[in-house]
């Protein structure tokens, strides 16, 4: 109800505000370069013959940006409490009931979370930090959001799938845990698009593919029920900029690049997909539109958890001569340990690696959709390698709208 | 009321998360300085005989702790809600009117604004903005503070001092420029503390003693009525980890100094500062704790706005000889432009400044508050320099007590 009255400015406000930021994203970048090539915020392009040094973490830029807005912003979902002045009724305890404090604070709180996780990923940038605090900090920096969620919503019940009743019956109440399960969707949504990264433009392609997922996603509600139209608003007010900062950078970060973008958006890409998941109660529709990320984060698993020897960089290997990427490999010793071996015979049986039998080694390529796609369709040229994980995206996202919209009586029973 | 109600459990727990910041802060400084200077944040240390390079802005890593500490503090002050669960009524509207959605609001407002000046304060150190960027953007990080204070107080009238009445009457509605006004406390505090900087201590020094200042204030405050008290209350639970953290710093940033605290510290303190002042309606005492830094502004303005002289540091000059420090002066080539003439006339006058006179110019000592010290007092040690300055601060803080709350009545009625 409360945003509905003033649906149509603070949308239009919103997408102004994504065409400056794009406008603004796209003439600072260049311009900052030499700061950050003095900052020695630099990395080496290797993928290229001349291995140019470029200016890394440049999503600094494109957050910073992007929060500006965002403040700028704020005011506008609640303009008709400003200019119809008197409806803010101030008593001497403070309270000002019809004012939507409610509403603010989920801004405020999402806006914290955000800004957290932009804050944290520049100091990776600058410091590189250890992989515990990276596990835990975002779970730190998700609190103001967890709580505003609890003081707001505090809804804990989900309802299970169809096939899945006879075990839980029909609603299960998670409690705490529905906590945990959201903690958990910001370490993943924030860590995983940093681990499908390294070749030019693919941190900010995939991220454009799944922002405009939900942009889609939430204009398809902007005509239902008004407690969705209000989420789906809020949502839309977080993606449209995003979208637009993300545009501004990938003009100077698309294949050849003349910037990095860091850990730093990977981070902040995630929090903002994790933040309106959240606050605008699609969840697992998010997830959804993370089918390539889950998928290698899985494929991952071995190597990130030390079950299979995990080189420093699982990055594909560039090759001079035809100037195309190639899988990378990595040897493990002989003989293999159990779980090595359960792994790999699991995974050949998939057809997701290729083993070559050594001396006293065995050679497979590095666990990583990255090296996958070079596996099953040859090498390739590292623009073509960006646009393949695109097209990819694109096309999962097209199956999670169809899981979402078409196949989705199959599990419930109304489209919520 | 409402804090009021639970005022002994949030405040011990502040108290012990001021604890732990302190103790957490004081082991991490000196374990993060090897990433520091592996990141080539560093600093000379001039006014040593060795001149040694120590890391440079580990302010971030104080008021990272502080942040932390405040995201675990935030549910505290809204235990009862929590605990006692029937209480928050969650209706289809996403209304819960017994919450203190408002309350909420000024936490997290609170925190974004000072996460965004520590985030600037960060980059400032990393990238070293420019000085228009950094007026212009300590406005944009208190915009979520000023909208909540709108949204919550949105008290813009005056009560004018006494003497001023006959002028303007006995209330004055600034309005919008009540506004600027808090945007202006921002933009001073945060940069004031940055220019009285620059020798072992004293950043961190100063602004101890004004947040120990802000903690009796609010102190005496306790006891008295309930609007009053939880507003300071609100003062405290944001001052006391600040305390804990910068005494958890200032152990390594003493003289001889190990690590250098940057840009960083102060923003991070003059932005808490700001918050306390406004969202606990105390801006006018906040200010009468900053004297010194009132003075020191001043007294470099006609270096800042470039109508003296002004080089690029003006810190005090290190005699290798006697191992003390002594003002450092400037050229001014002579004929003198009026305003500079105007100027030093006014200032000798004062006895705020040596003149030597040579052939074609002037020499001056630079104007500020730690030049002027040794101008007054001969060439001191480091340490002892940083000692005067923090007696100072103490004495000042003891005339603004006098001021606030014996002189009062000379300009206003009630003390309020
Ligand atoms: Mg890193
Ligand atoms: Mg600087």
């Amino acid at each position: 109800v409360i945003i509905f009255n003033t649906v149509h400015d603070p949308l239009s406000a919103s997408i102004g505000f994504s065409i400056l930021g794009c406008a603004i994203t796209w003439r600072l970048v260049p311009a900052l370069k030499d700061s950050f090539l003095k900052a020695n915020l630099t990395g080496k392009d290797v993928n290229k013959l001349d291995k140019q040094i470029i200016p890394e973490s440049m999503g600094v830029v494109c957050a910073t940006v992007y929060l500006v807005c965002l403040f700028l912003f704020i005011p506008f979902p609640f303009m008709e409490w400003f200019t119809g002045k008197g409806i803010i009724s101030r008593t001497e305890e403070f309270h000002a009931p019809t004012f939507p404090h409610h509403k603010l604070g989920e801004f405020l709180s999402a806006m914290l979370s955000l800004q957290s996780m932009t804050f944290l990923g520049f100091a990776d940038d600058v410091f590189d930090i250890r992989w515990r605090y990276k596990l835990l900090l975002p779970t730190i920096a998700s609190i103001p959001l967890l709580m505003v969620y609890y003081v707001n919503f505090g809804e804990t019940h989900i309802i299970m799938p169809i096939p899945l009743r006879f075990l839980l019956g029909r609603v299960v109440d998670l409690g705490l845990l529905y906590y945990v399960y959201m903690g958990m969707v910001a370490v993943f949504c924030t860590n995983s698009i940093n681990i499908l990264a390294g070749i030019n433009g693919v941190e900010v392609g995939q991220s454009l593919v799944i922002a405009c997922s939900i942009a889609i996603n939430d204009y398809l509600f902007l005509n239902g029920s008004s407690p969705a139209v209000e989420a789906h608003l809020f949502s839309l007010y977080f993606i449209l900029p995003f979208i637009g900062v993300s545009l501004g950078l990938i003009m100077h970060n698309w294949y050849p690049s003349r910037v990095f973008v860091g850990d730093t958006y990977c981070y902040f890409a995630g929090m903002t997909f994790t933040v309106v998941g959240i606050l605008a109660h699609f969840s697992k529709t998010l997830l959804l539109f993370f089918i390539p990320q889950i998928f290698n984060f899985i494929y991952s698993v071995p190597q990130l958890f030390k079950l299979i020897d995990c080189p420093r960089h699982r990055m594909p290997k560039f090759n001079p001569t035809t100037q195309k990427l190639n899988y990378s490999r990595v040897h493990i010793q002989k003989p293999l340990g159990i779980p090595a071996f359960v792994i790999l015979k699991i995974f050949s049986s998939l057809g997701l690696v290729e083993i070559t039998e050594l001396e006293n080694s065995i050679e497979v390529n590095n666990f990583t959709l990255l090296n996958l796609l070079l596996l099953k369709f040859g090498p390739m040229n590292e623009r073509t390698l960006t646009i393949v994980v695109i097209i990819i995206q694109i096309f999962t996202s097209c199956i999670a709208f169809i899981i979402r919209y078409r196949l989705v009586h199959l599990f419930y029973e109304i489209i919520i």
